[in-house]
């Protein structure tokens, strides 16, 4: 039996929807690995620190969760943890080919590997780390968009891009 | 924890796209309820006893399996089972949208409902019973297409609507 | 100035989701036509009369609505009442691409005619008639899909196909 | 080297669209068979000695054409008249994902067919037999959808189901 | 009733799409404010003097047009202007569920803000400043993609990324 | 008669499923141009020598190909050849969309032009460059998705984005 799981992303940062996915994965697993990407190549917004202190501080109230980044490929992440099960939220307003292709990917390169895919609440369907990033951007209200523990957030890098919405 | 879950759908027929997600399903619960659409209004080409019995014939070497008919609301049979936990298939080649739909609906009647979706092998990802169901009636090769436990399939209704492919 | 506008639909029956679209038409034009499609051929639910009176119901407390039922090409139905501006709500979980085929082909048969299309505030993003029927046709709560002033629903006719969810 | 090709479909009637993509197959290929599938159970809007005079008019000035019917499975057509190729209009405004299953589906069955996908003029983009029919039905002007050579229209089924638009 | 609207984007630079779009806009609005994004963090092609510039050569000959920049979040700049009301063009070809996500969080920062989607012409669909910039880049015709007023288009930047098409 | 065919792409590097595409194209064309677009403002991973090398070995088994390199619009390599005739891919898991606008766009530009979409083979559905590179940057194994005869592959550039899959 699949007892634990790994939810990875780049939290950049982490928003209500990755916690409505989180506490939802709990209900399923004794155990829920969040896997922080360094994305060193991708530059984002937060740095490495931040974000994982993003994620810990909205998540310290949740038991059987354990918060971790990682540089390699997930695929050998999750190899080395033992742990073929992967977790991943698909919003209504989303890429959903873009999953099959990493789920499809994935499972080229690990065959135990499965991907479960989580429906976050409707109200979380427009939510995503790019959003926030504008808005924050831009001196607008963040305040529903993200868990209230991480808030004022942290001081970002000013060369990413963002949208005016 | 969520220990048990229902795999629900019209299964007219099973395919092995439908096996391939009841096999998945079985490495995350301790039992999978194959929950079979009656589905009266919409006419399906086999009738329900000769639907549950291929269901049983390709899952007869599986552990942990029920296989009923339910014909109310998927959630009210749910409530019933007190199995709050929905499977269901996303192919590459599918209605990703419908899917979305239908578990917003589903959670807009029962708080603690939960959908999982999983993605089926990628040799499975063009199959659906429609397919199979076009093939069969114009007596093509379905073997690649089902268990080989439920073949040769039984008669059909002729009114249903099949594709020359 | 393009004072009225039309929002045509078959409504069975009116959702919130529907209602949610002509509360919004209402802040752009000084009329709102909502147009019933009799639609003999696709054998609606509820019988015509119905549909009309529910929809009444639903918008009896909206000014400057008016209703009414058209059997023929909605282009012709708004050529008739020299209309050319029709109204569709956009929703997140929707077939986008059948609306541009519909407003492409209308556009064909009338230049003057122009489609606005609306979003749906999120929590109506699911809803659909077809859902509606399928949760009232099987005993469900509809009262959170529909507008309270319309229930109980009216009788329906027994052969349309409706789901499981 | 791939000679001729297979264009089938129900052709329920033909459009422009359809026309365009036989224009353009015929740059590619020295012979070009147009199959009109009989489709009985799925009950077309004209009947098939119609839909096959209408296409034969429509392509009369048009060399290396075939029009033929079929009444099994396309493959099974295609085999026994030995031209693995098959050639599939891609409107802008289509279902891509169901000629994918298709394809696919129809790859499985036969290892040598290749689908090629043709995209008509932007012009045709939105123009399907499900369109005509529904402005003919309601005696709308289609003089711009279709070749002028099947005008006026045969008489038609009136259990087809049609859209207002 | 809601009698402007703000049309926003980058408009690098401004395409016969977005003039279509504008065109129709004004036959429902009183005025309509071109709003153009700085967007420092994107790296436009065209600076902002020019992309403003272009925006004004091809409205001059319209009334009820005005045209401005902004460099803070849209809807602070509606909010300013007290113009609850966004106008956007929905491609044949473009990023649906893009504009979905962009409403639904514009809306989540003001109850008031409406979006209202807009189809251009058929023969506008696949038009985009992308597709405008790349064929500009490498010496091609964009005579037939963007008003006639705006040529020649002015120097552009070196660094941004072009597609060979 | 079209006797030969562009194939165009920044093979970033060449994988399977671009093969499977050539292989095919082979059997419909006297001749396959394959024409590396250098791309110099995207910044590809893998220089143009490099990716010029890569396609040559992957396809020297091959008769009736040419491999050029082109850093103009490819409509303008497409004319300065004569050939009229592009060739694409399209995957199960890809953007459909995009190769709509770029083929109206090019098709805008030149009358004879006609673009011919292939669909490779179910198993290459979720391979892209992308993929491979993100797999090869972090040392993973890629030996199921490229030629073999390309391996190992060349040096590549440190600053290009890269998933963690």
């Amino acid at each position: 039996m699949r007892k634990a799981c790994i939810y990875p992303g780049t939290f950049d940062p982490i928003t209500n929807g990755h916690l409505d996915v989180i506490k939802r994965a709990r209900t399923f697993f004794d155990k829920v690995v969040i896997a922080i990407a360094v994305n060193s190549t991708k530059n984002p917004f937060f740095d490495i620190d931040d974000r994982i202190k993003m994620v810990k501080k909205a998540t310290i109230h949740l038991s059987n969760i354990e918060v971790v980044s990682f540089d390699n490929l997930l695929i050998d992440f999750a190899k080395k943890r033992n742990i073929p099960t992967i977790i991943r939220g698909l919003r209504a307003v989303s890429d959903f080919e873009y999953e099959l292709q990493m789920g499809y990917a994935n499972a080229s390169l690990w065959d135990e590997l499965e991907t479960v895919y989580l429906m976050p609440s409707l109200k979380s369907a427009f939510i995503s780390s790019s959003v926030v990033r504008s808005i924050f951007y831009h001196g607008g209200d963040i305040s529903h968009l993200v868990p209230k523990e991480i808030l004022p957030l942290p001081k970002f890098k000013k060369d990413k891009n963002v949208d005016h919405l």
